[in-house]
């Protein structure tokens, strides 16, 4: 496979699980507008590769990502209107890109340590699996700089409920791994370095273990809940059901569990 | 009180409870067609039954629900098309099935031991009060199989939030009961089968404490949020609050508070 | 500022922040419809005043609120017609305060003691930050008096999940202020009077750290996802976000930042 060049990323695949690090360390990882312009187009540029089976995002050097890069802009240079429009798509294109690896076919994974705040927040809340090492800090401090949390509210929302978002914003409290997956923000909590790769390597094994193509049918059924209407969309889980268990995967993986072997998808796995 | 007769499944009244045993213990209680329409056509038949107050569904020998199964589907003697129909209609009445009990007008209650999976789970996740065995274990285990959690995915989403289904679906990690409740799968933990009989006879104890058409009315209600629209929703609850009020339940319960005595529906309640 | 008469309501203003205390407490602050209107008022009359940054809900002598109190409506002395419009009205102005105080522009906090019952549990369910005794008793006691958790009803499902609404609408079970902080009905758990108000004054004083019109955007944003389109949503958060940046406290709050000091409005505050 062939990526598009990266400047802000390093990118690794290895037996079928890409992984994205955001590399702007001196900014602890926050991000400008290149970084969310090729996070974009790395994760579109699998979108159809199945032999791709997760997506693990992670930052470099202990830190996740402390939000969006507003020095970045440049707005020194440019009349008034001009600045507006920037700082808008500056803003909007971050929006345009969660919505996109939210939708990701493949399990995305996110690896959080350090700051995990701002933008940073809003990505780390599309994950399918998030593990949180018990010294992260999450937080959403923009009302304290006169600033809001904009398209970062409601992936927010959708993670952890109304209630905590309220206050999470609202206050721009930070809480820690603990309390972050309390509060359902990540499912897993580590408490060392060496103890989040483990963990990682878990979840990366148990996904190596699923069949990619309902992996990515069950993805897109969990996300039309609330957005197709119920009966419509318990038709199109029919249709989908019906489709996976007559096709390859589905005719191969209840052939192995009768025949208790691996399926051929899980060939490399050591988990389960 | 006559119920239709039934294979798969064990029924029994006992003082306004009907308990709905699923019977294949063989296959630890996983659902075929026949089992899925008598649970459809035993819960329709008391949808006018205000003197069954509560349906408690739970599992024979040991096991809540295992899920399909498929093997029932005599797959073989058919073409392809009909192959493909009927598999369709299999996996389609059952979200059907799952949506009618989600609505029952009366109290919905799950005693969880065992295995919780697939179809299972869906069914556990729309109980009014679930009371997990800190033995059970809870799992989706389609995608490993090549196949997808097709008619559960909304209630699962319903019951656990968008955050751990996610995890739950696409890893198809084993949750045990503790587990279970910190996820918001089921309300109550226990740690013996004495414990769950009594937390069940808790549980009953405190429905027979309330009003049968106010516990419907507000089952309602709970179920059309997020569906009808937010004004016209309270409005339509303002019609049922004067309604019952006013009506024969809401001046029982009423006289009854002012007088110091249980009202006449709860009249062999021993919990409150 | 000048508010209007109350005679259900104590009033308070100190440095931005107006605590208004439900004041009946031979009824445990039951709400009648004259306390229901003066909330409404008062609540109304400073929507536009940013001087007030955040609005305490409290109640007098040791309950935050009972719930609705009945025996106000005078019954006796109507035809039948008027006596059902009386009521249906007496319910859903209640709605309509607790629809409009969800919305309020201040970050409303909620001090929970005692009795957080039927309607009072509805108020607390619509605060941004809810802190509660561990003694305080939260309960919908509707269905156990023959009535419904009619106008709350929406409110306590978007706080705490259907999950969990059903077992506390349909059961009538009492949580402990423990139990509720594990909900989600509250955020902060507090064991004695003096820790309740020393967590009180560190939520206002996080408050006053932030900038009052970005906080009134952020919580109009976290309001309308799953209301507004979700493409619809990021586009008028991006507008929101660009406004709030080149506006005053944009401006201000970013330079503070880059000098290290204090912007404008958290001047009083020593939090953070």
């Amino acid at each position: 496979m062939i990526f598009p060049d990266c400047q802000e990323l390093l990118l690794d695949v290895d037996d079928g699980i890409l992984t994205i690090t955001l590399n702007r360390p001196h900014k602890r990882n926050a991000m400008n507008s290149r970084l969310v312009a090729e996070i974009m187009t790395v994760v579109e540029s699998v979108q159809d590769e199945s032999s791709i089976r997760a997506i693990v995002f992670r930052g470099a050097e202990g830190n996740f990502c402390s939000g969006g890069d507003i020095s970045g802009m440049n707005l020194e240079q440019a009349d008034d209107d001009l600045v507006a429009k920037a700082t808008w798509e500056f803003n909007r294109v971050f929006g345009r890109m969660v919505t996109t690896v939210n939708r990701a076919p493949q399990i995305i994974v996110a690896a959080l340590e350090g700051a995990v705040m701002g933008g940073g927040l809003g990505l780390a809340c599309i994950s399918d699996v998030a593990i949180a090492d018990e010294n992260a800090m999450f937080a959403m401090p923009e009302t304290g700089l006169g600033i809001i949390p904009a398209q970062i509210a409601p992936f927010v929302v959708a993670r952890i409920g109304l209630t905590h978002a309220r206050r999470l914003a609202l206050l721009g409290d930070r809480v820690d791994g603990e309390e972050a997956v309390r509060l359902g923000i990540a499912h897993f909590l580590t408490h060392s370095k060496e103890e989040l790769e483990a963990q990682l390597q878990k979840v990366t094994a148990r996904i190596r273990s699923r069949a990619p193509n309902a992996t990515a049918a069950t993805k897109r059924l969990l996300l039309d809940v609330g957005v197709v209407e119920h009966e419509a969309l318990l038709d199109a889980a029919a249709d989908a059901f019906t489709a996976a268990l007559r096709g390859e995967e589905g005719q191969e993986g209840t052939a192995a569990f009768v025949q208790k072997r691996k399926p051929c998808w899980a060939e490399s796995d050591d988990g389960e």
